[in-house]
């Protein structure tokens, strides 16, 4: 459609989540995005520091509450262990189609150039250090540059 | 402001919770930017997918725990039926105020042109087939194809 | 990289969450966003409205079941209280590095221009009055207006 005018060829995402079901779409836009010659950053805040703190990124959860469709009384989502359950079951799909996993993502990603970026006032509040970090992280920026990254026509989500 | 510039005239959206209240966000906004004159896009995704299957588009629920501020305990938004209560209530305020209906708006957006786009790795993830989809929905796509649609200049939402 | 086109000046962020944790990005992005010379709108809809509603916006809460990643099962994450407990948490290590609250941000934000725009539906729909607003809303608009305002060029989020 656009064809008088050069197309973008930057994506920003925001990654403010910390539930696997929501850390899937930010890596799988930013995968695609890089192997498409994209520009991508990732700036994880607030909850979604979970996708690149250590102690966390390897077993994310879903939060079944998020999804009140989900076949069962929301009362059961809420039991403990049930969490535990439906990401087991969502994981067991995404391994029979073949789907790689968050660590794999983000190895794909880090490889394919996109840029780890963490929040640093998120990091203080939550008292997080740099070493808590996955080694993939390329710096720690506050919002004014998050900013300067968006308004190069980049593409922007927050996720 | 942007005199010296042509405005953006497309509006792609990544349509990604299953709730009632994140689904009208999106069909507002596309059955206005429709309206309007503007290429309107919806890709739907994960809990999204609710949005456009023939059997969860009728009876969205509402998931009260997404408001800690709504007046009572979180605890009984949590208990069975409570969702329920909650989801019968703000549709008869929408009802009062002769607001549309999820499945109304879908009509009228696609009336409009809206396209509707499924996001292929989730129906392969969840297992969902073609003919589970509400007729609506334009095509299949996966994260390449809508991300061409948002570098063309769009304004870009992920809800 | 894009030193070819001019920078983009103006960011448009829709706030459509009434949590605590939701209420922080879209206002520290637009106090930062203002500083730096950038034109920031905030269209608040949904249960965003609570963060421009006098009742609410002093008393925003964490929804804790948002993040499940919280070290505690899910079911104590629903307990009466214990949204407020963690919201006492988080509010305490807010303080300690000097984060300033949501009604400073708001305060900071209009001070240095941010336009803060009420969603008519919304409005509507939860019977919501222009004297139930904090004073520092500029006006009531509609989904059209939010396009206008995005169309030119802005960096757009939904938060």
């Amino acid at each position: 459609m656009k064809t008088s005018k050069e197309k973008r060829n930057k994506l920003v995402i925001i990654c403010s989540k910390g539930s696997l079901d929501m850390a899937f779409p930010p890596l799988m836009l930013a995968t695609t995005g890089a192997a498409m010659g994209m520009d991508v950053h990732l700036y994880f805040t607030f909850w979604g520091m979970n996708m690149i703190t250590k102690k966390t990124y390897e077993s994310l959860k879903i939060a079944p509450v998020a999804n009140p469709a989900l076949p069962m009384p929301n009362i059961l989502g809420m039991l403990p262990g049930m969490s535990s359950m439906v990401t087991s079951m969502m994981k067991k799909k995404m391994q029979k189609i073949k789907m790689p996993t968050i660590p794999e993502m983000i190895k794909t990603a880090k490889d394919s150039g996109v840029k780890f970026h963490a929040c640093s006032p998120t990091m203080e509040m939550m008292g997080v250090k740099r070493e808590d970090l996955i080694p993939e992280v390329d710096d720690i920026i506050g919002a004014a540059t998050y900013l300067e990254l968006a308004s190069e026509d980049a593409i922007t989500l927050f996720i």
